[in-house]
This record gives structure tokens, sequence and C-alpha cells, in this order.
């Protein structure tokens, strides 16, 4: 059990359960947040699905990604997304990885994601995509697990919000927990607005248009919705919740 | 505590937790009715999700968008939306504002949104979009958060039962609440429908014909079915709210 | 209460809310089928949504779309598309009549809704659609409310086990209740997979090839696995009408 | 009730349940692991629906495709794809055959089922089609009905994990019972994922570059993550068996 403040690893375990319910992540994914009483630690659960997770799940790890835990449990080959992305970024204070359904086809396309509706401002004007080939090469098993890939995914994220990863899914990330939750659900609603927005746009006619004919948010507007939205976020990550626990009540951990 | 008739109050929570159900709204839109019993009043729930809302959270809100509310309670940020239609359109007595998810494409290209099925006549013969860039520039925060804003909109709802919103969602007006919420989700239905008739008629070929190859209801279906379906409403509501009351049977506001 | 067996009334509630179950139907749509012990009559339920169908519900229906319920309860205005094509077809012993979302936009277009699985041989070599205007005119409000359209629509059917309603949906037959619904659920599913084939097979540069690139069934097969599908019927229903049990426990009429 | 370790029986109700309410099998399809205390036996239901599959209902297979069951029960028709796989792969221990919506019309187009992410790496750089007509000619009813079929559908399968059957759906197999239903879903997810990029791609207006624009694993990369998969599919498993046992709870047999 971590030494973190009760509410804190509360609030990281309802972000398992409702990054799930709301279909970010599935058997696989996780969702991280820095310690709040020491700064060399961020909390992660132990190797178990999102959607079963507890309290007593939720495990230490430095930012050179080892695991500390008195049970000597282990946590996600994957968590070096995290810690390097905390190294690089002072201002992020929580990690979501996911490989949410509509986001995959924009990472193994070269079409950028973008944002077209006023909840997906914190997008911006483009997405980075992260191609683990240029730092593992072709015969890689595609996961970044180790520091030398998380730091070239970091790299990859730069000071955005969200980073596509190619063949694999994304990071998102924010300032606070229950932002970097709702940004990466926006995100995969916003990949799926997008690619019906270009389809109808080409339905109708007009994809010689510019940017195929979709009308993008501004610069001004993805700054402008990005920061009203982190003023109501509580409004649906209480939604949220309430959903995850009534979706949620019959399942169990076999 | 609203002052309306008991009935309206429970009317208006049923409306909230069916367009949730039936994938109007998520954690954010809102539903509104005339006050029954004063006509400077309209009835909104104050600032919570839809699914979650109950008798105790509907509050009064006034033409101008001033709420209220004995014991001091919010609603939502884009109230003028309902109070503005309200003022243009006395024949309204229900709005219902929405972000669901097939309609946003429409809004931000520059296809028509025009019924394909018998469901949806009420949409005519074509639909406004409300661009919000109009009034208030490139650098905006996307929400119609004031009285000059909730007006432009009512001027581009016209006279209309509905009308898009660029880059954010809908609003849709009825003569009855039931009629309003019936309305949002068939105008929601009818655009996932749209959508794919569009594709099936591009797929066979027939892109190039007479509206893309799509056989739309003509003026006189359009208005005919619209008419027959005001009749009809009340067999929909009565199965949206035996539906609702099952799907939100365990959840519970945080 | 029908004076027919209680076990095909039971069946025909089944059927009514395997149909809601499995996508068929939602607050409109219905399903018939012939009396047992009269010849004159048929069973079909008054106006409710079949989600929320019993047994009470269901009244006799003669086949000039004359209600005869003690009760002096109505049914669908619709009940003349069962009517009339029980009058037509002497082989028919059901009808379903729905507004399945897939079907819709075969029957806008002038796509061929054709079988591309073996679930689906009963669609043939192509599929009829009913044009209301041919017979009702450019002013109509799209139903079937009379006994000229209930013939009209049963013409356009002819022999067929399916046909689709331009704007409406379709409607299903069979020599037996349980293939019914069987196929109008596999009408359903054929729409949804021959729509993503004709995208799939476009999107790999294949619309150019005969049948714009998909291969379905041929007239031998479309044959041969229609008659084994209706010697498998009851696994299928079996397991339909389990998960409706399960998926309505907790809805009840409001 | 079958001679087989009960923890293996256990093991086969659990993977009819997961693919059930994965979306990879619904009123029909078949899941089959060898027996693993006789080397001429192979498990598999006897012919009911696999959501409803109880440990009573495993019954002994030989490869013939004879049913050995004290009771008298018996199987599914397509039973042969089960035992002529089995004798023709020895380092195939497990089986299932499922007609699941995404990758039938990869089955009905020319177009190449090819891994998009890091979980269908064991696709490789393509995917066989059965064609039954091959073997069956222009007349024949689409089932897998007998062990000349079976042959044929083996020897399409060759060495590869996965195939294909036009108008049907597909067989993947894998040396583990829990590997053959996680690559069935697995599939299942590719194939949606690769028909929304290859969507995305042409409408970004690349669909003329090589692989149409879509960006598929590398050989290396197909190899790498299909190994790496492999190490880690009790954390899905264990996953898929929790939502199973939830989503099913309700659920009896009627």
């Amino acid at each position: 059990m971590s030494s973190a403040c009760a509410a804190l690893i509360d609030d990281l375990v309802s972000a398992n359960h409702i990054l799930f319910v709301e279909g970010v992540v599935d058997g696989f994914g996780h969702v991280s947040v820095r310690h709040d009483r020491r700064d060399d630690h961020f909390l992660l659960a132990c190797g178990v699905a999102p959607a079963t997770v507890t309290a007593e799940d939720i495990v230490e790890v430095d930012y050179d990604g080892v695991v500390h835990d008195d049970a000597g449990r282990r946590s996600y080959l994957e968590r070096y997304i995290h810690s390097e992305i905390y190294k690089a970024r002072p201002d992020v204070m929580a990690v979501v990885h996911s490989h949410s359904p509509a986001i995959i086809p924009f990472g193994v396309t070269r079409a950028t994601l973008r944002p077209v509706c006023h909840m997906s401002g914190f997008l911006g004007l483009s997405t980075p995509v992260f191609e683990i080939r240029d730092t593992a090469g072709e015969d890689n098993d595609m996961l970044v697990k180790n520091a030398a890939l998380g730091k070239a995914l970091a790299a990859s994220l730069g000071p955005h919000q969200f980073a596509l990863m190619r063949g694999h899914g994304s990071v998102t990330v924010a300032h606070s927990l229950k932002l970097a939750v709702a940004r990466a659900i926006w995100a995969e609603m916003n990949a799926r607005l997008q690619s019906e927005a270009m389809r109808v746009a080409a339905l109708a006619g007009h994809a010689g248009d510019a940017d195929g004919g979709v009308r993008y948010l501004t610069a001004g507007e993805a700054k402008g919705s990005m920061a009203i939205n982190e003023t109501v976020v509580d409004r649906p990550w209480d939604f949220w919740k309430s959903r995850a626990k009534a979706a949620l009540a019959g399942m169990t951990r076999i």
C-alpha cells in the first residue's frame, strides 16, 4: 500500500474504473499520478486490468521505473512511459496510456488528429506521433519497455498534452489527474468525430476544400475551450464516477 | 425547489434521464421547459449531469438568464441558449441542447442535414447552422455563455425546429417537452442514417446523381410525417421512460 | 386476451422482446403471427412498444385490419402491413415490420441489398423496394395506414421473404414465427456487413470489379444456406430468448 | 461429462462465455481444446449457444468428427473444422470458429487483413482465405459439414494462426486455449481498426501511397509483438473472465 494520501489513491482507483467504463482502456492500458507526499515517486497499479484495480493494487514507482512495493509486486512493463514523461515535463501531474479504438487509425496514417469540437481544444493545432522504429529499429515488439524508449516517447510528446503512438495507442497528460482522464476520453471522442466529419465532408463533395472540407477549431478556439474546460471538469468526473460505480457493481476480480 | 406543477417537474427529470440513456447527452447537455404557472420563468436543472438529475435539482431561470433559487444554486453556463430561444419563439415550450455524436460532423462540414426517414420530418428541407465566430470572433471559447450569443443562436434557429451549432452540437425545440425530447433523439438517429445512406449511395456508384443518390423526404412527406408523429409521441416516451428507469436503477450521484 | 393457444401467444411475446433486444425494433415496430385456431384472424400486440409487450397485450385482427378485442383496445396504425401480406401470401405465417438502422440506408438509395454471408441466403439475389409515393403521391405521411397501401406493399414484396420500405424500414416474412424473427435479425446484420464489405472493397481499390469487388452468395449458396438455416433456428431462438429475458428483467412498463 | 481435467473443462466453459461477451460469437460459433488425458479426443460443447454453455454441456469428439457422449448428445454440424485442423496441425491445441462482424467483410473482398497494431502480430504479413466453392462447387450451403470440407479448410489455413472463411467467418488457432481466445478477439479488433485506418488514410488523401497509406507492422514487429503477447495473456484472460461472469450473471438457458 502506498504512503500517499488516501483521497489521491481513491481518485486513482476511480480513474482506472472510469477509463474502462468510458471505453478508453480494456484489459490493457494504465494511468498514473505523481505522489503527493514525496517528489521521487509516482503511483501506478500493479499489473492488473484497470477495471479491477482496488486501492490495495496501487504501488509506488520511482523515476527510473523501479517499483517500490513491500509485497514485492511488479507493475506494467511499460511504466517507463510514465517515468520518462514525468522527468521531462515538470508541469505534468498525471499520465494516461491507452489503446482506445478510434485513436489507433490516426497513428498509423499521415492524417492529422485535430480538434473538431469544443471538448478537444487541448489537442491544439496538431498532434505528434511517436514512431518506435526510429529508436528500436524494424525488429521490435512495439512496447515502451525501457527508459530509452520512454525518453524517446517523451521527446515526441514535447510540450503537447497528447501524442499518438504508431500501431499502439496514445499518451495523454495534464496538470491534474481528473483532467488527464477527461482528456483521454475527449481525445478518443474527437477521433471518432473527426473521422466521421472527414467522411461526411467527402461524401458531400467537399474533400477538395481547405482542410478537406472540415471546419476545425481555430488556434484561439482551441486555447479558449481548453481553458474553460479545465474549470468544469468536476461535472463530467462526478458523472463518470457514478456511471463507473454502477457499471462495475457486479464485477469482481477472478 | 420550483413552484411548478410536480408532474411537469417529474417530466423534466424524465427528460434528462431519457436523453442520457438514448445517447443524446452525457456529462454535458441540458433540457428545459417553460414554467406552467408563471410566464416569466422556465425550468432547468442546476449544474449537474443529466443522468443524475432529481426533482430537487430543478431550478427556475428567468428570460434574462438569471437563476432564481432559494438555496442559491447556479445552473449551466449556457442557460442563455434557452432564455433567448424562449424570447424569440413564443411557440416553443421546451428546448434541448446536446453534443450528440452523429450531429457534430454535420455542423463542421457544408453537408446539409435532411430527413431520410419518417421520424425526422421535423428537420424540413434543410437545417440552419449557428457559427459562433460570426458573433464572438476567432478567439472564443465556443460556449453560448451570455445573452448576446444566445440571441445570435436564436436568430440562426429562426423558425426551424432544429439548428446545428458548429464544433459544438445542436439545439432542438418543440411545442411540448415530450416532443422536444423525441426530436432530439430522432435528429441524432437521422444524422447516423443519413451519413450511412450517403456512404451506401456513393459505394453503389450513385454519388453523382441528384442529392448524391439519396432519396430524401419530399416537402410534403416531411410535413405529413412531422404531423403524424406529434400524435404518437406518447408511445416512444413511455418506452424511453421505462428503459431509462431500468438503465439508471443502479446509478446514484456520488 | 386472444383465443389462440397460450404457447403461440407466449412465442409472440418473446418475439417482441427478442426483436427489441437484438436491435431490430425500438419504440416502434411490430410482429404478428397467424391465429392457430381460426383462419380469419392474426395476432398482434395492441399499440404498445415491443419491449413492454405482455400476453395480455395480444389482440386479434382480421384480414380487413379490424381489431377484435373485448376490451376495445386498438392496435398499430400500420396493421394493414400484416393483413394485406397475409391475404396475398398464403405461405406466410408471420410478419415483422421494423425500422432497423442498417436497413434504412439501403431503402433510400439504389444500392441492392444482397446476401454477403451464410445467414442471409433468404434475401435471394436482390430485394424489392416499396415506394409509398407510387401509391400515395408526394404528399403523404409515410405510414402504411390503410388497406390500399398495405396491398401495394404486398405487391412490392411479391414472392420474396423481405422488402425494403423507402425512408421507413422493412418487412420480413416466413412460414414460421421463429424464422421471421431470425430473418429480421439476419437482414439487419447483412445490411451492416454488406455496407462494410462494399467499403473495404472500395478502399482496397476493387470498387471497379464485378459487384463492386464484393463476393456475394451465388444463387445456389443463397438457396442452400436458406434451407439449412431453417433447420437450426431453434438454437439462436433459445439463445435470443435467454438474452431477452435477462436484458428485460429490470424493465416494467410505466 | 468428459473425462478431461475439471480445470480444463472450466476454462473451456469460460472460453465460450468470454467469446460471447467480447462480441466474437453470438448464437452460433464454437471453441474447442484438445483433451488433456487422451490423445484421440478433443473437447467441444454439444449444440448449444456459447453464452449458455456449462460444464455439463462439454462432450468429447474424436478426430474423425464422431461425438462420444454417454447421453447420446450431438454437437455442432461444423465440428469438422476442429477435427481436421487438429489432424493437420500438431502444434495447435485450441480452435475458435466464429462469425464476428468486422471479419466477414475482409473475407468477401480481396482486401488483405494485416496487423495494424501490437496486439495482432499473430496475423503475420497476410491472412489466407478459405473459399468453400473450390471444394463444394457453386451450389453449397456454406457449412463445413464433413471431413472433406474440414480438410480443405485446414489446407487453406496452412501454417497460419488465422484464416478467413469467405461469406462465413474465420478460424483462429493457438498452442493454448487462452491464446486462441485472445487471438480471436484481437483479430476482430484488428479488422475494425484496419478498416477504419484504411478509411482515414483515404480521406486524408493518402490512398495512393504504399499500402494505401496505412503503416502496418513490419515482419519483425509482427513476430516480436506476437511473442511478447503470449507472455501476458493471463491479464486480459482474467479480465475477460471477470467481465463475462458479471455480464452473464442474469442469463440462464431457457
